[in-house]
């Protein structure tokens, strides 16, 4: 049985805690929460601590917080050569305070309160500091998910940036068509299935073979019967920057 | 049985073909295609036709061809007083010519060559000049596909916008990532559970509940960490509208 502290009790630290308690082989011992209510659906109170001095002894602490805190956090704490790892996708391991064994555990998905997700299908990018770290973190990450993959700092950071891209903007661009749907009385509901099959295509084909639309085809009378159209400054400079991205990438083939 | 006749043979053509040729209650009657070979595998040689001069009677003349080319090949056809429909998101109904009866048959959905579709899912947006024309279209679209809905040409346009963000631009924003990993040397592979819960998200949430991220967050240190990391200045700039829309957006609330 392999005991695992998490320090934070936000959306990822909620999905971990479900994760590591549904694991036969692993033990959550504690959660370290500065509002305990936010997690007491989640485990027994008499695991859910707000003092750092009430931290008993684990195998791995997860330091689960807003990445600008996760340094002074791990300052704080007060034991000291344990192995310690925090779950953000742009901080460095080095980022962590000297005093504990340092490491990365980040999971890389989109996680919302309201939206169960499948772990096992996340993958888990690890980095430690030592082999034998290492190695206990992959036992850790094997329960949780069938895709571990060991990364440094640098790439972990790579996969962070297009994971901006490829998520949060995406769903931000979900939400102008939201919009645009609203502003024209139909239902954003009809672009469901478009949504669906757009991001179903690119488990077979790259973003480059699956790429449709006017910008594509370079249909200037389209795209300016689009542009016309949009009444929203915003919407017509996102529309304006990625229409040119689309046909300067055309250019290049 | 009601019998179409398609004039293109593009991704869009190709898949109307197929779907076609599925539906017990369909005829496909003759295909239009100035290159022949390009359809030689989905139906009969003997239904090919290079010449107007060749068209046969049909309840339905589906001209599904590029939107600057619509208005043309509408005049070239030699009959009248017929049905006749386009199958663009983005062109008016009234764009095709006087001669024959218009109409619109806009199946909402991204069609890439080598990829199946599922044209049950899809939802065909129709629009007529009559009440009779209209009934006619919805039978036909309706053994096509379960969601039929009727939807004058702003709508439908404002659709075909909406669908340039959801789909053509977040395909956009894939490559993007896959250009990110690529320079990184992590498998685009890693990022596909995220692309995926990251569009089935909104399967159950609102888009403004889904949205995550640096931006949401209003997390400058990431998000000045990421714009660090990025080299290509298209990226940047793509980076920075988008999230400057996200932060925007979250102040309006």
């Amino acid at each position: 049985m392999i005991s695992i502290s998490i320090i934070g009790a936000g959306n990822v630290a909620q999905h971990l805690i479900k994760a590591i308690t549904k694991s036969p082989n692993l033990e959550l011992r504690q959660v370290y929460a500065r509002n305990p209510e936010s997690i007491n659906n989640l485990t027994d109170s008499s695991k859910i601590i707000s003092d750092y001095s009430d931290f008993k002894d684990a195998d791995l602490y997860l330091i689960s917080v807003s990445d600008d805190a996760i340094a002074t956090v791990s300052s704080q704490l007060l034991f000291e050569n344990k192995l310690v790892a925090h779950t953000s996708g742009s901080v460095a391991m080095e980022a962590l305070n000297d005093k504990n064994r340092k490491a990365g555990f980040y999971p890389l998905q989109t996680f919302s309160k309201n939206k169960d997700v499948n772990f096992k299908e996340i993958p888990i990018c690890l980095e430690a500091q030592n082999e034998n770290d290492l190695q206990l973190l992959k036992k850790i990450a094997e329960n949780i998910s069938d895709v571990v993959l060991e990364i440094d700092s640098t790439q972990r950071k790579s996969l962070h940036v297009s994971a901006v891209f490829v998520s949060n903007f995406v769903n931000h661009l979900y939400q102008i068509g939201n919009e645009i749907c609203a502003e024209n009385n139909v239902s954003f509901d009809i672009l469901k299935p478009l949504i669906s099959e757009t991001a179903n295509k690119i488990m077979l084909l790259s973003p480059k073979e699956a790429q449709t639309g006017p910008a594509k085809r370079q249909d200037t009378q389209t795209i300016n019967s689009h542009l016309a159209f949009l009444t929203n400054e915003n919407q017509k400079d996102i529309y304006k920057i990625l229409t040119k991205s689309i046909i300067d990438d055309g250019k290049k083939l």
